[in-house]
This record gives C-alpha cells, sequence and structure tokens, in this order.
C-alpha cells in the first residue's frame, strides 16, 4: 500500500484519508454521523452512553475497521487515516468519538502483537480481533489505577492469576465485553512485571460501574472497573517489562495506542469554528471589528492545529512501518512528536473553542448549546495519557538535554504505587463502595 | 467617611475594604459563606437558587447593605468595597456572588436616584430601597431583550403605561419581588426614549419563567421575564435619554451597574488558585517541575488580575464622587477603565482556571469537582454587559483614536431593534412558549 | 518527478528536500555554510551586504537553481523544497537567506512565465533566466512604493515607456543587475495597469540608494531605487491587470513570490533553540524547573512551527501544479493557507526566540550575541508582504464570512496611491535626497 | 507625610506621585525631558552614555532627590513616586531611567542605612549621601560578578582589606565616582560573609572598563569594572550576612533596590503605545478591523500593566515603613509581591511593544525608528535582578508551597560560586584583557 494519495495530494492537514482503507471506513462512518449527531445532545445532558450508536457499530462491523484484512477486517493500518476517522465524528459528538478511538486503537495494538508477537500473544490477539469484526467483541482499556488500588496479578497456584484493583477512567465501559488491563505481577518468586491480562465481561469478579459523570465526554462512558479476585488463566496475559526496566521500546506502542484521539480535539475546535462563521454570517449586521479580527486569528490557529497533529501523524505512521530501528531509539522518535503535537493540541484547539463562544454571544452560555458541550469536551485533551503537561514537560526536557530517566509512565506509576504501599491490602469490596 | 484605610494601607489588591461600611458587610456576609459554600454543589447540579440563602439575607438586612444609612441601609457606598465583599462570596459560590452583587448594585444606583434624581424619581428610589432594607424587596433587573421582541411601554391613555415584550438573562429571578427593566417608549406623540419601569412580581401581566439553564452561573436563577401589558403607573418609571442621543453621561450609571462584577471573577480565580496549591501540597512526592512554573505563572496572573480590577475600582470611585466633572466626559473616563479592567479579567481568570485544571489533573475533570464548577462560572464574564469583547474593542478604539459615536449600547441596541422591525407585534402569549 | 521522497519519509517538517533537485540544491548550500556563517555578524554590525557570498553564488550558478532545467538551471521546482532550503541558510543568516530567496522566487515567476506567457513574456523571461544560469543577472524585485512617489510608466511617444517613482525595500538591491519592478502605468489612452517593467542597472535614469539601516536583517541590502524617467523597451515591461480588477488569479502569483519566506523565521528559530539548549547542556548545575517548562514548550511550538509552515507549503505545491482550476479560486486557495501560515510563523518565531533570550540570560542582551541577531531579524516577518497583519485579518475573514472585495494587495496600493493624489509631480532629482 | 494624594485620587496607575517630594522631583525632571529626547536616538545608536545629562543632573542636585531633607536632599522616600518619575523619564529615553534609578535607588538604601545602620555604616551612608547632593557623587551599584571572577575581599593585615575581581552590568559605569560592589570575605579566620565594599573610583587597582554594546539600553553605559587588590579600608565596607545565612531579611533591601526598575519598561510600553495612536491617528483611511482590536487590546494590557507595577509598588511602600514585622517574614512579603509584577511586566510590555510595531508597520523596522529602540530597550526586563525568570518561578513556587530554601541570589550564586572554585586564583591583569 503506498504512502501516497491517488490526487496528489499532500499528507497534509487531516482533510482527506490517503489509503484505500481510509477511505472505505470514512465514508461508512459518514453514514452514521446523522445519528451520533442527533442524539449528542441528550446523551450528554443525562451523561448516558450511546449505545444504540455503537450496537449499530458491532453488528455492521465497524468495529473491525482497524483489524487486518487476513482476519476479516478493514485493514485500516495508517494512524493519520484513523484520525481523519476519529475527526469526522468527532465533529459530530466528541464522547462517540472518544469511545470509537478505543476500538481503532485496540485492533491497532493487537493487530501487532498479531503480526509480531510470540505465539501466545498471536493467538490471544487473533481471538479478540476476529471477536471484533464479529461484533462479538468490544474492547476496552483500562490503564489508570484509582487512587485506592493498585491492580495487581497474584499466581493462582495452577499456572494461572487472580487479579485485583481497581481502574477508573475506562472508556466505553457500559458496552465492553473485553477488558485490556495494565497490571503488574505481585512479585511472588520473581521481581514484578508489568502485564496486560484480560478479562472478559462475565469474569465473576469483574463489576463494572455506572459511575461516570464527567465534566464534558459525557457520553463517552468512561467508568470504573474493580476486580476481585477474577480468575485469569496464562493464555488471556500480556507479559511486558519489569517494572523499572526503562525500556524505551515501550513507548512506540503508547504512542500507537493514543495519538490519534487528537483528532478528537482537532475536530471539536473545527466543528465549533464552522458552527461559529455560519452563525455570524446569518445576521445581517456585518462582522465588527473585533469580531474579523478573531475569526482570522482562531481560523489561523485552526490551520496550525490540524497542520500539527497532521505532521505528527503522518511522522509516526512511517516509523511504525519501520522495524528496522532500535527499538528504544524508534519509540523515542515516536513519542516526542506525539507530545509535541498533543501540547500544541491543547493549547490551540481550547483558545479556539473559547473565541468561538465569545463571537457567538451569551447563547453559547447554555447548557444545551453545541458551543458550551464543546468548551466542557475540549478540556479533555489535557488529562489524556500519555502524557500529562506536566509529564510531558519532564519528558521533553529531558530529551531536549538528554537527560536518562525512566519514559513509561505506566511503569513510574507501578514504582510510585509501590514506594506509597497502597490499597492492595484493601477488601475489593471495598473499594466498590466508593 | 475618608478614602483612607485605618492601618496605612493602600487601596490594593481587593484584599481589604477601605472602608467601616466595608468592614461591616465584609463581617457580615462572612458568617454566611459556610451555608453558602456548603450548598454550592448541589445548586449548581440541579440548576436551582440558593432561595434559603436569599431569605436569610432579606430576613437579616442583609440586601440593604448598599442602602444609604439615611434610609436604614448599611451605607456602603464604595464600589471597591463592595468588590472586596462580592469577592469573599465569589470564592465560596460565584452564581450567589452574581445574584447578591444584582442588589448591591441597585442599593447603588438606586441611591444615586434618590441623591441627585428630581423629585418623582427620588420618591420611587426611597420607596424601593427601604423595602430593600426591610426584607420586603429582592430587585432584579433587567437589561438584555429576548431576540424575539423590543419592550417596550406604550402609553395606556390615561397618564399610565402599558408594558408588553421579554427580558432575557435576569439574575436572581425566582426570588425577584421588583423588576427594574430597561425599555423603550414607542414613539406615540414624541419621539422614542429609553426608560426604566419598574414592574412588581404581582403585576398581572408579568411572567417570570423557570428557564435558567446555563453552562455555568447554573445557581443565579438568570432566567426570562415576560411583560404582557403590565399597567405601569407612571411615577413608576425612571425617563432617560431619547432612542439615539448619544449621551455618555449614561456611561457612569453603567460602570457603576457593572464594574463590581469583576470580583465575582477575581473570586473564581482565587478560588481555584487556593484549592489547587492545597492540593499539591498535600501530595508525598515534591511537586514537578511544570507545576512548578505553572503555580508560579498562575500565581503572577492572578496577582495582575486582583491588581487590575483593584485599580479601575478606585479610580471609578474617585470619579463617582466628583460631580464637578463634565458629565459625558465622567462618563467616559469612567467606562474606559472598566473596559480595560474587563477584557484583563476576561482573559486572565479563565486562564488561571484552565492552568488549575491542568495541575490538578483528571479528577478535575469530574462533573462535581470544584475546579469544573470554576471551569464553567470563570466562562461567563466574558456574556456580562456593558461591554462584550466585540462591543469593547468598537468602544475602546475609538475612544484611542477619538472617533465619535454612539457609546451607550443600550441606545444601540434600541436602534437596531427598530431597524430590524422586529417583535413588537408579536403576542406576549407567543412569547412565553420558548 | 515525483512529489514521493525516496525513503519513505512524509513531506513533512521542512527537514528534508523532496525532490532530487531539492537534494542538490541543498546539498551545493550547505558548502557555503561555514563562510555564510563566519561573516554573519560582522556584516550584521556594519550593515553590509555580503557581496562575497553573492559573488560566489553567481560564478558558481547557485542563482539558477529554481531555473528550469531546459535552461540550465538546477530545475528547482517545488516551494517546499525551496523552503527547506532557504531555512538551512536562514539557520546561518537570515538575511542572507532573504536576499537568496528573492532569487529563487525570480527563478520560479520567471519560470512560469516562460512555460505559461505570451510570446513577449517567453522571450523576456528566457533572456532573464538564462542570464541567472550564467552568473550574469541578480534579479531584485521592487514591490512597495515610497510613500512618496506612486512609480509610474508614461508612455514614451514611439511605443516604449518613461519609468518614474521610487521602490523601497528591495532587498539584495547593492548587487542587484535587474530589478522586476511592480508599476503602473499613467492612464494615458487606457485606463491605467498594473505591469512589471523590467528595469537594468545601466539604465541613465536608476539610482540605487545605499539607505538600509535595519532593525535587524542588515545585511540583506534593503534599499530604495530611484527611477527618473527610466527609458523601458515595451518589451521589457510584463502587463497585468487593470488597476481594481479584482482578480483573484494575481494571488496565486503572489503567494508562489512569497511564501517560501516563511522559511527564513522557522530558520531563525531552530537557530535560536539549537543554540540555547546546547549552551544550557554545557552548564554544570541541572536545569531549574522554568528552564525545563521553557525548553518543552518552545520545542513544542518549534514543532508547531515547522508543522504549519511544511503543511501550506506542500498543499500550495500540489495547487500550483493544477492548472484545471479556476484561476480566481486557485489564487484564494493559495492565498488562504499562505495567510494562516503566516500569521502562526509570526507568532511562534518571535516566541520561541524571546524564550531562548530567557533561557540564555544577560549574555544574549549584548549587540553582537547571535540571540540578539535572532531576536532582531525575527521580527522582519510581521512586515512581509503579502499580507501584513492587519491586511491579512481583512483577508482571511472575508474569506471565512464569503465578503467580496478586492484582494490584490497591489492593486489596493494603487488606488490608494491614486486617490491620495501623491507625489507623481514631485521630480525624482527631490526624492533622491530623501 | 500622608499616603493619601491631594485631591482625593486613588493610589493607582502611577500617572501622579503621592508625595510633595514627589511632585517636586517629577517636575524638576519634566524640564529636562526635552533634552533627554532629543539626544536619546544618538546615544542609542553609539552607544554612548548621556554624560551631559548626568553633569547637568549632578550640578543641579538631581542626584540628591531621594536623599532624606535633614542631609540635604530632596527627600523622595516613597517607591511608587520613585517610579513615578523614572517612568516619565523611560518615556523619552530607557537607557538615562536606568542609569538615574540607579542614583535614586542608592539615595533609598544609604538612606536607609543612615536611619537604621551600625555607626560605622551610618558614618558612610552619611558620608555618601551629602556627596550625592554636592553633585560629587554619582554612585553606581556592582552586583553581578563576571563569569571569570568571584569579587572577593582578602584581609591586608593591618585591618583593611584588598579588594580583587570584575563585576559586570555596571550601568553609568562611565560617570561612577563610588561603586558599592556586592563580594564575599575570602573566608580566612571566620566564614565567608556577603559584604559590600565602596570603592571611590580614584582607587589605584580600579578599572572601569568602556565594554558596552547592548542589543537594547546602549546609552545606559553598563560596563565591566575591574578591582585588582584594591585597598579598601574597614569603614567602607558594609558588611552582611554570612555566606549561606538564608536570611530572608535581605529581600527586603533587594526590594527597595529593585522595584521601581518597573516602571523603565512600563516607561517604554507606554511611549510605543502614544507614538503608535498618534501614528494611526495621523493617517487618512480609517483604522481597519485588526488595528482597532490591536489597539483596545493593547491598552488594555497597558492599563494592567500600570495597575500590577503600581499595585505592587504601593503595597511595597506600606511594608517598607513597617519595621514592627518579623525581617524575615517582611522580606519575603516584599519580595512576594515584587516578582509577581515583574513577572507580568516582563510578559506584558514586549507584547504592547511588538503590537505596536505591528500597527505601525515596516517604517518602524528601521534602525533608528522609536519603535525599534522600544523593541530592544524592553526586553532588557527580563535580564534585571532579582529574579531572572527562571529564579523567580524558583521563588514563587517554593512560596506558594511552602518550601523552605535559600531566597538571597547573592548567596546563592556566592556558594555556586565557590563550589565551582572559580577564577579567584586569576591574576586581574588577565580578567581586563576580556
Amino acid at each position: 500500500m503506498s504512502l501516497r494519495p491517488a490526487r496528489q495530494e499532500p499528507i497534509a492537514g487531516l482533510y482527506e484519508p490517503v489509503t484505500p482503507a481510509g477511505h472505505a471506513v470514512l465514508d461508512r462512518l459518514r453514514g452514521y454521523l446523522p445519528l451520533i449527531r442527533s442524539t449528542a445532545a441528550e446523551h450528554d445532558r443525562a451523561g448516558t452512553f450511546p449505545t444504540g450508536t455503537f450496537d449499530t457499530f458491532r453488528k455492521e462491523g465497524m468495529l473491525g475497521a482497524t483489524v487486518p484484512t487476513e482476519l476479516g477486517g478493514m485493514g485500516l493500518d495508517r494512524l493519520y487515516d484513523v484520525a481523519v476517522a476519529i475527526l469526522a465524528v468527532a465533529q459530530a459528538d466528541a464522547s462517540t468519538a472518544l469511545a470509537l478511538h478505543m476500538q481503532f486503537s485496540r485492533g491497532l495494538t493487537l493487530g501487532y502483537e498479531w503480526r509480531h508477537g510470540g505465539p501466545a500473544a498471536r493467538a490471544l490477539a487473533e481471538r479478540l480481533l476476529r471477536a471484533m469484526v464479529a461484533g462479538d467483541a468490544v474492547v476496552c482499556s483500562g490503564i489508570k489505577d484509582h487512587h485506592s488500588a493498585v491492580t495487581t496479578l497474584t499466581p493462582d497456584g495452577s499456572g494461572g492469576w487472580l487479579l485485583s484493583g481497581r481502574k477508573t477512567l475506562v472508556s466505553a465501559g457500559p458496552v465492553g465485553t473485553h477488558f485490556v488491563i495494565n497490571a503488574q505481577t505481585d512479585g511472588t518468586g520473581e521481581p514484578p512485571r508489568l502485564a496486560s491480562p484480560v478479562v472478559t465481561r462475565d469474569n465473576p469478579g469483574l463489576s463494572v460501574l455506572d459511575n461516570w459523570d464527567g465534566l464534558g465526554m459525557r457520553a463517552s462512558g468512561t467508568v470504573d472497573i474493580v476486580f476481585d479476585n477474577c480468575p485469569i488463566p496464562a493464555s488471556d496475559v500480556l507479559m511486558r517489562d519489569p517494572v523499572g526496566a526503562r525500556n524505551d521500546a515501550a513507548l512506540a506502542g503508547q504512542t500507537v495506542s493514543s495519538i490519534a484521539m487528537l483528532a478528537i480535539y482537532v475536530g471539536v475546535a473545527q466543528a465549533a469554528y464552522d458552527l461559529t462563521v455560519a452563525a455570524l454570517a446569518r445576521r445581517p449586521e456585518p462582522p465588527q471589528a473585533a469580531a474579523q479580527t478573531l475569526v482570522a486569528d482562531a481560523g489561523s490557529r485552526l490551520y496550525a492545529l490540524r497542520a500539527t497533529a497532521s505532521t505528527a501523524l503522518a511522522t509516526i505512521d512511517v516509523l511504525n512501518t519501520d522495524t528496522s530501528m532500535d527499538p528504544g531509539e524508534r519509540g523515542r522518535q515516536m513519542m516526542r512528536p506525539f507530545q509535541h503535537a498533543k501540547m500544541m493540541v491543547n493549547q490551540l484547539a481550547p483558545s479556539i473553542v473559547s473565541d468561538c463562544l465569545t463571537l457567538v454571544g451569551g447563547a453559547a452560555f447554555t447548557a444545551g448549546h453545541p458551543l458550551a458541550r464543546c468548551y466542557r469536551d475540549v478540556r479533555a485533551g489535557g488529562f489524556m495519557q500519555p502524557y500529562t503537561y506536566v509529564d510531558a514537560v519532564d519528558f521533553l526536557s529531558s530529551q531536549a538535554f538528554g537527560i536518562d530517566r525512566d519514559n513509561n509512565y505506566m511503569s513510574h506509576w507501578a514504582i510510585r504505587a509501590r514506594s506509597q504501599g497502597s490499597a492492595t491490602a484493601e477488601s475489593p469490596s471495598k473499594l466498590l463502595s466508593r
């Protein structure tokens, strides 16, 4: 498959996909946009997940968009094109885009396991990927521990594991059928390592809470899930590095998992801008001086926003297919542009939305106004991992100055959790009540 | 009464009142802060007005804070001290501060009518002011017409008036007993003029809607009110300038009415900053590099925010007592620093709050988190009159370049409404249904 | 020639050329960088033009870099690659990059005349292009009239023209052999039109002043030139649109002429950043918190700067080869991304340089420090045509709101000059004395 | 003396002095402004010190402006009023304001020694102060060591000292008669302490270099001075704390010494703004949309700039006269608002000046244009001590989080210099050659 688009277009600005698979996915998604748009306000208000939309996605194979064609998926494998698709959805509803990104992202990372992993990982990945295509799997991801618990795998004594702990901020949780979780082993026998168990919805120890009530992204179903001695077969655990390994190779997967989320905030900013220009153009009076200035300024920031995100995506797509590099160096080379772009997205997108509120005026300050939703949703970008702003400064400045440090935020968290001796002693039933 | 504080303190930063009345009002308000703070979250969530708090205010004479002592009030007459009081309330709850400001502001402007108006105006003002002290009046203000109607006074044929139209964004509406409304006469007999009728809650043609559902300021009861041929005696109408009079003297009253609202946003920013620094100081790890930088930067912006608002308030207090100047020049000299300060407040306060969210992290992105409320509330500052950002640019640039124009935004609106021929023909019963 | 780079790299960030010609030109320019770098400070201080460098460029065929291969040039025809080359030079010296850009830009626009013009234009273009390759021509461009004169062509009565007037801000003037000038005909016989006469250095009426003394770009030889009845044969005049034609097709050529200049400011910012990071990395103490934060922030802005400029360049390169579009629409589609990118470049590049001064500290505040030069040079970006910030707001907001206006700034100037009735009556000898 | 101005004006905005002494000094300075203004451009270009202006200042007693009246001075003792005076001078020429501030600042700090010091300090201070009044003394201050040397006092064996080292950035050096230097003792006998020897111009070991060549502030004579075993009698040394004492009391004097310098940058911004508005108002066309917006925005930032600086000054004036507080707490309470204000000044003032260049256009980019000078001069604010931006973040964040550290930057430097073992071994004759 060629990087080159058919029509001599540059890979720039996230305006059009660059692969046939990208075009195919976008075309199909466009069919769902009226539905997504028409239910966005009510789900936002109620804080409910658009289960109907996701049922349709499941039934119509949409969740297999990024699954390799060999496994029956649509074969979308370019981050740039994933972003173009997510951007289109985000213009209709940012929450839906966030939840859908989760699936697209899982397709990409499980696809990587399927192509490059060991036999056990490949088998597990294939199973999940085929289920996504069949509409039998909505695969969620749980990264961040609730402050009260370190999510830990303990050997069950017969070759399997028991998983306990609590994850927070698991998007699409209400419809999730499988949860790929970031955990650590308890250190029995060998030093603790990072690991990714896959927990199915019907696991007897699993509880999916209904506790999402966000400032924004209210329809994203970003709930907590609690594990109370969930039995996990060894074949359902992807083993990672030992805690504290300082292996920057992990940054590649983290980048691939998350970078296309930037398109959510690009989409929100674009939607806000379009709506605002249209509203002002409808007014009988010509735009006042400051309205002209703000529209030109905000339009330029929107241009830079698209350019910056798209440049990072295009660069990382190239690195993503280059397996000849040193894995650590490749990880850092992927994470750096991602973080540079993320910093700018989280600065530019909210500023564009805020200027749009200024331009539209008081009407935009009512709870149900589309711009009010944009104002709340766009702020989520600053909280996405990796990294938060504060962590990104540590990463980027250490890269600039050549200072050695552990760049794997999951490893960081694991070490910090251990040093603070938190919560594994707490019984999960207690955790449930919070 | 002296401009000088007792303790040789400069009039700076809105840290302390500068008059005994200011101290007295602030001391009493401090007693209510625990109540205000404890109910803020639930009123914000439900979008309900803190009627209980205002009942207490009413019964305990708090609504007479700015009523002259001669009429039984507490005699607070310095805008600077009004702002200090409002700031304290806003740190607990911005919505309550906005609704309370409405009363304090009415005390000031009615006090001015009582001191400087003609006999009819003085009588009307005294009546309202005494009622505020007695706890019998919550006086609301209706400035902005709903887009569907020009609020108009038509002669009733026997010396009185009939009022029809609709006002939007009337804060404290749910508990309002009197509504001082910005209207225009219909031009029968003489050219249309601006006028301020006072409508009592029990007027047969008055409907107070329950339609506030804001992005922020959700507990401020900022509703619409509809007038359907409300009979208004001539004695209850304060007559202003003809529409289009270009009388900049009106800017003085507009400044006095609104400038202390800046303190709401200062209070929100201060509350966000305090909460954030406390949260970070509690963490076991030392603050990371970017956290140190953001705290220092945001703290400096907070300092500038307080300094800028307080400087404008102190300057305007001096002009407010100087009746020797040309009234138009005085109006412009008061409006300019107000607008300069307002522009900066609406830039600095939201940026401080946003940085606080960044520092506190994902927890701040839940709907009920105090910072999430700050994030929504602080954005209201851009929509307060006079002026919006876009209008402020027109005003300030014309002042800088010496370009003559009509600076009275109410007059502007009246002219525009007339030229667009809107809505007086629409029946109020139709208006009610929107 | 393919848009695709050899190594699967995306067209992104202005890191590498995308065509073989781009690589060839960059490789040769790299050989000159030590010379350029080593003389930059002294030319900056003295305000002198690097004549030696340009002599070398001329002799070694460098001025034919963008001349079509059919005419003996190096055939560089992609704006993206022109920008990559200019960026590399600007990292060594911004003034040299500005003067060299002038030549590269002339090669492109004259190449367009040679390919698409009428017979007379083609002959003129070919003559100049071959002279550039041979090292016999340094072709300068004069756009902006001195405030004292409207540069005007008057018929000489025998089929040729007489040119009088004065141009300001003509870069590389000290070594210019040919001057392509923006003028207007005097309206004798037919309505005035825009026209581009080519004036040779030896024209008896031409004076090249030695009057450049810039805040920055001090080695760019950006002088005034005065025309005192210069005889110009008809064959040396490229005729354009009538004044006031509102022909947006002209925007295409204006974009091609100027957009690669953005790379100058990208280069200055990159040079400042590299120098600063290196200086801090050499210090014995680890970087303080704010240094870490600023380096991460400035690095991210630098990333966005490169991404934004490169995205605009890549987009415009595609439009530049697409002659199937409506010419007016093509002009607007090229100018919009150029202006969006220019706005951001002029905001981001100076902010990066200023942060670098902060990081390096007091040493950077001495006149000869490389960062002090960057600080002065980078500010030039705001003054480059088209457009200034103020004009760009008019253009971009009218595009956003669909407001029709004359977007050709040269036409604007011509109309304004006429309406103010300036200066054609003034004798050029008077002009010389200013 | 009262804090209250005569005309009921608030202490706000640095528009008018608040004390009679302030009015007297400002009135006299106004008489010199035409001279200062008329020679500013030529001194800027040549990088020469306005010796003539300072000769006049000296002869006419201007250098005694802040000397107590008891010693024959004009008795200006309010920082606010010092700032008002410096601001007026800075509007004419920032370099002159910087050099004059040095004298005003010395009057204040020596006045403090005279009032509150021990007998030796009082005698020394009185001698210098009387000489300032008489026009016999121009007292300069040398704070920052050249990177090559730690300025050190070594006992001369007979009760006096020998001073060696090199100071950089000593403003008004060309006309300095006395140099109050920050040094440390060499640690013979007792631990090293900070000390302030006073070196007279005729000291045999003193060399005043002629090496200032700044990016801006080019007429400020900010040179290096070298000490080669200068004999200093014990009576000419003010002894301070031991190195590393962590005595925050020192912050009070550092604040008093430096805060009024903020007015320099306020003055530059005001001058740039005034000049720009006047230039635009003269143009025949009405201002374009972006010009209106920028003028309103920049005017608002200028308002905030004045408000922020004036609030810090007024606050610190109160603390300055309050000797009842804990000295360390007083030091911190003075330094905090100073640093908050300084951060904002260094952000707001350059942004105003840059917008002015944008508004005026290309003419402002010539070396001799007043705005070009403003652009270079205003950037100096970031390099003034205490603190630089990076150090200010350390100070302010540690104050916010309650983290204990050494806040005395001179002590910091002394410790760092010792730990890096620099340069005391180098012979001063070597130092001279750099």
